[in-house]
């Protein structure tokens, strides 16, 4: 088994037991967004990590094993996403990639946010104009050395 | 004079003033990541905006005009951008583009964040380990029509 | 199973079964443009629809859980598409496009169509030159938010 | 000059008179998507129409001949639109793509919708939820020819 | 068992058989480009056609109803085709394409050559400094509409 | 002068002067195709055919040169044409391009219809159900040398 | 069994052989160089040396079948080449692409080298500094023909 | 100037003095193939040898100095080359590929045949059935080292 | 079996004896470096060394063959790196590519630096801010052959 | 004047001063790899450096200006470097990224290497069987926070 066919795995359990992902994650004790994450092969579990989302899930001892392997990253099957939702984001960067680019380096000089020493939050934002999705992100912002 | 020619001119004009695009956000009356947004070519000012921002820029009638002409967007020269502060959004999107479509729909059911009725605000959240960048974006759930 | 299969096999089924999309868009209670696009792969079914689908299709359970799944959507195999009918709508983007941008723009202000709140109907237009194809579209204008 | 330098020139002109296009297809006796076309570089206009769209544009003899040449069609500068009210378009066909080719060969036998021998409109449609982008096609149905 | 694997099905079928396209094409009754295209998945044949290449290449009952299906066309396995047969028509378009457009709109005004109404011929074409290929097309012009 | 700038001269010229490639071939005193071809940057003109181009065409000394000079074949701007008229061509290959290897092959052995020894004519096929584009093509076959 | 299949077929059984290719060539009665690539895919043998091939690999009869098919040619399986020892080529053609055109061109006038009346030769060059890998390729020069 | 322009002025030059590349190589004191790809912009000249190039082409000082930089190889416009005596190689590449690497390895063992310390003539071999292009390769194996 | 399928075997077997790439290393007596990129299908072993590595990885007689066949190399799937760690070194060639040909020319003059002979090291490098990662390559200069 | 521009200014300054990398690094006071990669648009300086570089290549004002402004990376002009220099470093991402991807995270865990808190050195290692390239590179373990 490798890590593609433990996602299809994963996810064909989460829906045979009708689990949400946020019920996922507080069995395994790390936020959504990281767990969700780490279960469709993007982050790596520690061994209890690991054991608890087997646990819930109903995995054997292989897929214990696989989710404390360090993926190869990388989630989608095309360069430009092809579904709408992931699309918006990629949109994101082509609208406001300069711009996140002009105001960084304003306020911080020479650097980039890190996509590693990261954290993120997803939360319903309500709204009566119709309710919104807010997302929160955090980077370390780490300043290109010089020597 | 189209729209990109018009971009370098304002770069010039802000560099050559010593301008911030907080000050400059400041005399047009929005938020600083809308403005950047629109003198980088991205955004669609209205008149009185677009004589405030000539205004402090020191920008001719045409570069009014323009400002005030609905973009062609996109902003990056490469569909995977090779720019490093830039690359890390794009990282982003292949680590958690999966994860932001399964919490996604699993709070809000079939259906998008808008990047159209969004915005977004970037800022410095002082951190002892190390600064870190902030960004939060709020975009409207828009959910697939049935018919 | 996951999707792709799935879409094969109603497309199996439908065949040996000598059935209609018109007709099982019926059974299902939804216009035949979107149940086509769910059975192939591109909408999410209530629980009824995924019912009604199965039934007439021959499907068993796996099926209807995996219709009411959010799909990751993207029907097409390449990013220019090779099939002639399919590829007329890509030229059409490539000699209208800027036509509906200006259009759309003079009429709207800045924004766009959606595409999720969208619908959409195909029907034969009869004409003694040649019977002709009638696509209408209908997308709700999101304006462009400023902040 | 080339038919790229004249769709700048005009669409300065157009924007200097403050014109619509909506006025100028008046003038030229077409439809406005059909004008707005032609006007982009995407339709071959005659002697007659050439003229009554340089006169009211104030372009002269050379764009007027100009005009009447079949252009090398295609609007756009990337295979997948970076735009995002041209985007949702190429969506559309990522996720109706098939939708559009089962529904036509199932009203019509095997063959194409026509994106020569086609017209559209595109109209505001009101709607009290927020007003709707109605865009009409209508494409003759050619069918594969059997030898 | 879908149409690729039908297509490689059919070639087994035929080299095992020993059968040659213009043998096949006339048990079928149409033309042997026609027919050889059918067989390889691009055009759609009727009940008895499809019955009639069934029956000469030994293949079963799904066999004939797959070959009633509208096929997605497109039979090649990369934009640029390496095969250097097939790589010459390619090479074709990039020396003649502005030529084909040239003459077609100086002969026809603006429009297309249809590859939807259209037939073929190919035939050895001897010649004593070495036999040709003669490939004869003929495609319906179609003029764009205006309106 | 490089060639593609003749090329706009050539186009330039031809326009101003009202003349059809017909006519231009005619002086030249080659095939309207191949002399299309030429003045289009594909092919290479002797010293006599280049003057009586540009005796027609009001081409001076360096034209003449460059007409001459080998070209970097290859006319078009994207690797699948987006004109539609070129387009239809790609599409032939698409839909056509195994038909042409297996026929080829069947009557010739393995080899390719050359691309080099090749000529080329296109002329109207007037036909009560609408004219059509006749074009063709007769390419010596090369076989594939063994050793 | 595909062409693909026999290939990997094919490097298996030379392997538990340990056969070299050099001896198969012997066998088969052909040059190094065209026996590697019949048996890569690239070539089509006669019966008799597909059956010499088939006896010397131990393979069966549907492999000397296949082997008299002509192959969909093409090898590699990226544009451009990832492995270091093909990947040298692809930058020959990129350092010295325009030299071979300009020599070409200058010793026998417009036209080409052909790539199917076309052999090849590759030896061991001994030499005190180390060794050479030398290739001597010749092809048929191929006038364009005029019309 | 870059090389780019100095490419194309060396072009003119030729051209217009009506000189081979074989006499330039001849008073530059380098193969003619190493000296076709100088003055290309693909090898580095020695101060000797680019005033010898300048001399023969009338070019200035600029010139002498920009032929001495080591420049930026690669002189294709598109990945895959669409001029066909340049393709030809590719197709070369595409056929001949895998052969070429298990035949160099058979020979030399686990290497590659160096593009750097390489050399290589281009010459007009008779022949009664056509002269053909005779191309000698020559590079130094160069082994992979372990370590 | 083939040279990807062994590579998972590998990664399995490794995974299930829990052991580390520096003790197989050690077993086959070559560095680190270079044994995990052999067992990656990058190298070819000797006999010794892949009996070696068979024998701590638990391997049969086949895998022992394949390891000492030179692999076709290349080992990422797509042409622009999506693993976050991977990427940071094709981000280095972006930013540093220039740099280092600018450096490397000065130093050396014109020519390259092996990817062939060469050889490189990877170890922790202590730091009280945060450990390093530290790499050292070293490859032969080779200098462009004038001839 | 933009950044590229100034690249050339800058390039072709030193060429005419006859200046080396080594003794611009020295008066700017910054390593030769780092001073490179600014002087070429990957790298921002200070007012004292851009001062310094500006003093010995005899730039303006508007360069200083430039050269502290954070540049948009990415100094190449294809995906894949047609340059064999620069091609070598994307070879040995090829051949050993995912050896790298293995060690570091056996010796560090999960994370990457930076490119932004990264040095580099280049220097000539001398050897008796050709002196060597050696690159040391240095970046800072970050680690793939969880959370």
């Amino acid at each position: 088994m490798n890590r593609a066919a433990l996602t299809d795995l994963i996810l064909a359990a989460k829906r045979r037991k009708k689990l949400s992902w946020a019920k996922i994650a507080a069995k395994v004790g790390r936020a959504p967004t990281w767990t969700t994450a780490a279960l469709l092969g993007q982050m790596t579990m520690s061994q209890s990590e690991a054991e608890a989302a087997a646990n819930i899930l109903g995995l054997g001892k292989e897929a214990v094993d696989l989710l404390q392997i360090v993926p190869y990253r990388g989630s989608l099957p095309t360069t430009v996403p092809t579904d709408p939702l992931i699309y918006r984001f990629y949109e994101l960067i082509q609208v406001y990639g300069t711009t996140w680019k002009e105001l960084i380096h304003e306020e911080f000089g020479d650097g980039i946010m890190s996509a590693i020493d990261f954290d993120m939050t997803l939360e319903r934002q309500p709204d009566p104009k119709g309710d919104r999705v807010k997302i929160v992100m955090s980077g370390k912002f780490l300043q290109y050395k010089k020597y």
